[in-house]
């Protein structure tokens, strides 16, 4: 009985909402996607794929409360008592960075468009928006520009990492062969592309990104003077 | 004689790059990437899949060309003797309408970095930057972050898109439940949601979209007067 009841207990806990999205996340970190199965999940959580369904819907829902889980995380370890600004570039590179680790995010956040992981993403982003100053009516685009670069540019460039790895491209070798491509382009079509050839092997795709940040903040406070 | 001289001649007719990537463009737009198979077109083209090998080394090649093709196009149709931004504004927009109608493109050009459709639109974004008398130290950011903006927004907005076709999600609906979701979040956690929710069932993603661009081109000229 002592057993019976031990079981019971574990096989509860297995089945709490966070042991099933924590076993989700694992599941979509190692196979992406197409490894996020209910039959995978019930092997990891040592239960039936009836059982998560009591507490999950389906695979959609599944992919979203996974990256609501590891956005709300994010926000967590950002909260400071920085300035808005401040605030807006450590959201941002988090999320870039959070992006990278779980490439699957991206594809999760078109599924969730509206609700839980978009809408905590917007909040804090229009609450430093609000704080920066930013009129009312400009508002929701403000919000928007910057929500969509970040979710929008960050998948991009976790989609990037990924089909490099996949196809073994080391990093260097990859992009100084591209380097050489571009300077060798057509000087007269191609006239800036070959001026930018020799930085390319030595850019980094995080600083990149924050570049853009930064100049959306600088649209934003230009746009408050006039 | 005569009539097997036609034939080879339609064959080699069938078998040009261009007629290739034509036909791919059609497989794509049909069924997405899972729709482009060598088998799928060898049987549009009426060829046996090895001739078309000839021609293109891979899916990957055929996905890249097929995506350089349309971008090439863009490209031509936004050639215009206008000002660098209204250049940048134009290409922007054609972009985000022609990922939109094809949104395969977004992954195309994920397999595509440094290559050739990434390559005409940094050239185009490039000049125009360079038009705007941007100094030569922020060229490099100021094309990357446009450039990341328009592919990264415009392929996550197509994402989004065909997940509602997918989902027969009707827009009008869907925006109007979602919007009466964020009017009843909780004020004291989600008060700049909660503000903003009457503006979701009206908001045009392409405005929203141009917004941004327009922040990034503030932000350019901004950081010029500095």
């Amino acid at each position: 009985m002592a057993t019976k009841a031990r079981n019971i207990q574990r096989r509860e806990d297995a089945l709490s909402h966070d042991r099933i999205v924590d076993a989700a996340i694992e599941l979509l970190d190692a196979g992406g996607e197409d490894g996020l199965t209910f039959r995978a999940l019930s092997e990891r959580l040592a239960t039936g794929p009836g059982a998560i369904y009591n507490h999950i819907a389906d695979k959609d829902a599944l992919l979203v409360a996974a990256c609501d889980t590891l956005v709300a995380r994010t926000l967590d370890a950002g909260k400071a008592g920085s300035s808005p600004r401040a605030a807006i570039r450590t959201l941002a590179l988090a999320l870039f960075d959070a992006m990278d680790a779980h490439p699957w995010m991206g594809a999760a956040l078109v599924r969730a468009a509206g609700q839980s992981p978009s809408v905590r993403l917007l909040e804090r982003l229009g609450q430093a928006i609000q704080a920066l100053g930013v009129p009312r009516k400009g508002q929701w685009a403000a919000a928007s520009a910057l929500l969509h670069y970040i979710v929008g540019v960050g998948s991009h460039n976790a989609a990037q990492s990924q089909f490099a790895r996949a196809r073994g491209l080391a990093r260097d070798r990859h992009l100084g062969t591209l380097s050489a491509q571009w300077a060798q382009l057509d000087a007269a079509l191609y006239p800036f592309v070959r001026s930018v050839s020799a930085q390319l092997p030595a850019h980094d795709d995080r600083a990149d990104f924050l570049a853009g940040i930064d100049l959306v903040l600088g649209g934003l406070a230009s746009a408050q003077k006039k």
